[in-house]
């Protein structure tokens, strides 16, 4: 086999055999595939596309690049999540608790961010003291004994994924399913879990602008993971404008103690009891979605969940009191406000320029050598919907760094649309891909 | 300017702006750009192609990206002559020679070959003692003197389109209008000369296997000379059988000796006769075509174009000798026949495969590094359209390596058709693009 015959065939838009998928990911894992000839093979794949087999079959060669994890020594149905990523989205720091309280084994790894804000890795370590990094037996004995863990993505896990990510990013070669599908799904798979819930983000925040291609895209993962012998199920979300009010780090962990004291804002909150209904009836803890639901709202309200997320920090060498003593994270020295120039409704506020400037602000990474300032971030006063006077604080920006914090306003001040009509709030749950009608029942 | 975006923008179906193109070739040349994001450029110029304004600014970054040959101090109309590559194609020594005895001052730089054959430069280097690289001054006094040289290409003409070829020739990436044309023309116009007659080759031994390809190629390259203010002219030749009878270095060199005494095979003969003609007359020698083809017939029969030969060698270190004594050129060890299996008439000689024979046989580098075998080759003792008898001998082949001369019979083999019916030689010259109607007379 030879990787410019690869190439080749490709570009006159034939599908790839499974061997010559393999060809390319293990030569291109033990460095034997050099970068140019892998980037021309992207950027055919972009414009040929893969059919549903090829992408599988690249998906599982990823996964098969380097360790799997056995979650075998748990019992139960174990239920990972993933977020295809957006502004403001702490969705995992609340669901994991409130699936984990029902019954549902978590024992999950999470990345963490380059872009907007961190991962929920880096929102994990905005906890004094908070270990991200176990050893497996430690994970898995964790699990075992208090049904939940999240942890980092070891080193080891799809360094083909790593690698392949890496050079997409600078060549122009990110936005193809596929590719996009392959990554994300040789993770999941990789990770070991029995049964996988993805969240994918629709509108300017996020990869998917439209719920078009949002769907082709969660078609996409659910018939891999399906293939793979995997219970998936896609839950198409709102990302039009960020999900809750706080960005940034320690802000979003903060959010999630919030919203698991019943006191968060009402879309982060509708969204976390949605996913973990899903997660609590996949994973075999409901006989219903409704039923699931119906124990999510019930672990919420007697405080169950928030425990368990207090057990997990203290197994995980975290201080348990920074959930009733929130000047336990890390602070900020500089703060700055947008104020509203007009009154109205606020129609919109664009994800996309909100989750930029929270990069500005520190929280998020521009390359992945930069460190990420836990402390800083945004947090919104008005979501889309609300009536606003002339005066009102829109939002407030912090951080370490006055220059920073004035250019994340500068940028955030371009989010904020407001009309003088009334406004509807966007949808926040679109579409379910991968559960059968009465399923869904 | 950041080559990401350019890679998107260009993967997005714009155009690119003569800034970015240079950044891309400039940042290319200086090892800056990595090849990785070259190669995903390539295969989004190859999918999207580039318009006839990018391709010239493309060729002209390449032409500026090393030195550029400064010919002012050779009086004259200096005409250089390339061909796009085929299987027996020693016109260049040919017309060259009666040219330059015509009086049209020939200062030519040739490449080595990669593929079937050598190139022009490794030919010339089968004759003993020739040297093909020339210090600059060296080159001019000599077109000075005796009005004609032909060197190897210098290290620093368009470096950009040697790491460029390179790179397209391991990514698939090497079929695309755009840029076969500005690789060839960067060179043409970094070369000096101030006009261009370019042969391109049509047929299954070239790169442009049918009419319209090669039309297309032809006026791409023909329109981006004449922008930079060089009279082009494209002559579109038939490569569906070899060129002349012999395939192979020092074999093409006697066979381009025969020619110019008169004695070479039709094909050869009308060809270089015809190319010569146009050099003449676009050189400003001849007031037509017509007589330009009258010219250049006097001097071959003359013998004033073998003596223009004889001289170009003794200048250049070479033994003039081998004019009269081709037992001075590199000689052969291993010698094999093909004989005709049927009688009949040859309907096809697939000069693919009588090239990759020669290839074979030792005549032809596979990869950059190996050593030529300058007395290796085929002699071809058929054409298409000659009457064949079982037994007759179709073909020659010669070499030192028992075991390669062997690998090149088995691949020759596949070449030959021969069937019952009579068969017409294919049309030589098919078309010539880059010159109106009234010119032609």
């Amino acid at each position: 086999m030879n990787m410019n015959d690869i190439i080749y065939k490709k570009r006159e838009g034939n599908s790839l055999a499974k061997e010559e998928i393999e060809y390319f990911i293990n030569g291109y894992v033990k460095d034997e595939i050099p970068d140019y000839q892998a980037s021309a093979l992207l950027m055919a794949i972009y414009f040929m596309q893969m059919d549903k087999r090829e992408t599988f079959e690249l998906t599982n060669a990823m996964r098969y690049s380097g360790d799997t994890i056995d979650l075998s020594g748990i019992s139960g149905i174990k239920v990972d999540k993933h977020s295809t990523g957006g502004v403001g989205d702490k969705t995992t720091l609340i669901v994991a608790p409130i699936a984990s309280a029902c019954g549902v084994p978590i024992a999950k790894m999470s990345g963490r961010g380059l872009g907007f804000t961190g991962g929920t890795v880096d929102k994990l370590e905005s906890i004094p003291g908070f270990r991200t990094s176990l050893e497996p037996e430690e994970f898995l004995g964790q699990v075992n004994d208090i049904g939940i863990s999240v942890i980092g993505q070891t080193a080891h896990i799809t360094p083909a994924d790593k690698k392949l990510y890496a050079l997409r990013d600078v060549t122009s070669t990110v936005d193809n399913f596929s590719l996009i599908a392959s990554s994300i799904m040789s993770k999941k798979l990789a990770a070991g879990s029995d049964a996988i819930v993805l969240d994918v983000k629709c509108g300017n925040g996020a990869f998917m602008e439209n719920l078009s291609d949002a769907t082709v895209l969660g078609n996409i993962m659910t018939e891999i993971g399906e293939s793979a012998g995997r219970k998936t199920v896609a839950v198409i979300t709102d990302m039009s404008q960020p999900l809750g009010k706080a960005i940034g780090n320690s802000l979003e962990v903060i959010e999630s103690i919030e919203t698991l004291k019943g006191k968060g804002p009402s879309d982060i909150t509708e969204l976390a009891i949605y996913l973990s209904a899903v997660m609590i009836y996949i994973g075999g803890k409901a006989d219903s979605l409704e039923e699931g639901r119906l124990k999510a709202e019930k672990v919420l309200e007697s405080g169950e969940a928030l425990e368990k997320f207090r057990e997990m920090i203290v197994a995980q060498g975290g201080q348990g009191e920074v959930i009733d003593d929130y000047s336990l994270f890390p602070r900020h020295s500089v703060q700055k406000k947008i104020l509203a120039k007009d009154s109205g409704y606020v129609s919109e506020i664009k994800a996309r320029n909100i989750g930029l400037a929270s990069q500005h602000t520190g929280a998020g990474r521009a390359t992945k050598e930069d460190d990420i300032d836990l402390s800083a971030g945004i947090y919104l006063y008005k979501k889309v919907g609300d009536r606003v006077v002339s005066g009102d604080v829109l939002a407030t920006f912090y951080g370490n760094d006055k220059l920073k914090v004035a250019n994340a306003v500068k940028e955030a001040e371009k989010a904020f649309i407001i009309t003088t009509k009334e406004v509807e709030c966007p949808l926040l749950i679109k579409k379910m891909i991968g559960m059968s009608d009465e399923q869904k029942e």
